[in-house]
């Protein structure tokens, strides 16, 4: 079966481990319980996310006061991922971020830039920025586009959301650039996350909400992958032209109790 | 020669008759004598734009008031272009165009919208704007989006601004749809001018500074096409891998004693 072999479990946060929404989210049932069990049976564990509205530190603070055993030190994220690709290519990040991430960037140098960094800005996706940040790419000799991701939409209490994927688009078309994606579902993104737990693809297991970005993507490298029925999961996902995850679980809880029987 | 067998002219209007900026514009030098003299020729005229950042009365004004022979009759723009389009398709557009274009929706239905219209909304490009179209149309069963035009970007006396085909390709990527463009280069658009003119393709001229839009789009409905070296027009345009203008012109003046000789 899919559960044979493991030795390393990498785990999407929303809509896995909780429902996220601006009253700060729910714990999704059985899931704090399941993250003690994999810690308790030696596995090793890594949180997999492409959160880019806070910090880790704000982030890890929300799920312990979820009731969630996780450290900063447990998380792969795009914001610290896209700093080791600005530090390693001499980049000088023009940011358009949320608020919140911003302290990420605390070390980076961010003086006359040469490349555009885009998060999940929300609030600060004014037309006054989207501008600047689309001036500042159009003038380089060659336009240097990083985004934290390439997600389309999300859902929040107060309705749907355009997701970073979007405004990437935007500028992608005006600047007639394509993106490098920091985020799941690239390649690197994952490889890093395996370098962390120190487990090769072929001994680990990815389990997200996902289909594309969470599935689709540790899938292509060499990881297997369960989705979850839980989170933004639809029943058409069942149905995806291109991807089809090793097994479907009804949530994290139901993963946990499989994977732990055939240890 | 290009110029043989002309009965009609489809002029465009930013950077062929005047360059357009915050304080009003400039006319180009030449542009409003052209026009006259292509009127007292008895050839066929018509002002073919994608403006949409004011109803046709409002431009045809400010034209006018920079010294140009135009009337509201003779311009062919996208805005009445999409009201022909929702009428006949019984479409209820949401509008996210800009303040000043809305009075050229007056007659149409927009309650219970089914569709959305985008076009170069400015300082309307909000998040919260933005948010509100893309929840439209992802609530439809079949999303329809049209767009007045498809537009990288325009410069003006502040800066270069993400035109209408930035946010468009940010709708078309978060509801995986796929925009109608009713402006240049819309093989429709071109051929009502025509028909308003009264001269088939093989008749007529357009002359303009958008390699893509002007010259492309109409060499695509059987027309000559001419670039002026004004307005957008930038010296790499002559090497574009798909489009080759009919001629090259410095500018409209040129264009009008070339044609008016051969008469």
């Amino acid at each position: 079966g899919w559960a044979r072999a493991v030795r390393g479990l990498l785990l999407d946060v929303s809509g896995v481990l909780y429902d996220s929404g601006a009253d700060g989210g729910v714990p999704i049932a059985g899931s704090a319980e399941a993250v003690r069990r994999i810690k308790a049976s030696g596995l090793k564990l890594r949180f997999c996310t492409n959160e880019t509205q806070a910090t880790r530190e704000k982030f890890v603070k929300k799920l312990q006061g979820l009731g969630f055993d996780i450290s900063v030190a447990e998380v792969t994220a795009p914001a610290p991922a896209a700093c080791s690709i600005l530090k390693e290519r001499g980049l000088r990040p023009h940011l358009l971020v949320h608020d919140d991430l911003v302290p990420e960037f605390a070390e980076i140098d961010k003086t006359n830039p040469n490349c555009v960094v885009i998060g999940d800005a929300a609030e600060n996706f004014t037309y006054a920025n989207l501008n600047e940040a689309f001036r500042v790419l159009i003038g380089m000799e060659k336009p240097v586009l990083l985004s934290l991701g390439q997600g389309r939409y999300y859902k929040e209490t107060d309705g749907l959301k355009l997701d970073v994927g979007a405004y990437m688009k935007a500028l992608e078309y005006a600047c007639d650039v394509q993106a490098e994606v920091v985020g799941k579902p690239a390649k690197r993104f994952f490889e890093s996350a395996l370098a962390e737990m120190g487990v090769p693809p072929e001994q680990a297991i990815m389990i997200g909400d996902d289909i594309v970005n969470d599935v689709g993507g540790a899938q292509r490298c060499g990881m297997r992958a369960l989705q979850v029925r839980t989170g933004k999961y639809r029943p058409s996902d069942e149905n995806h032209p291109d991807v089809k995850p090793d097994a479907y679980v009804n949530n994290l809880a139901e993963a946990v109790d499989i994977i732990l029987r055939q240890l």
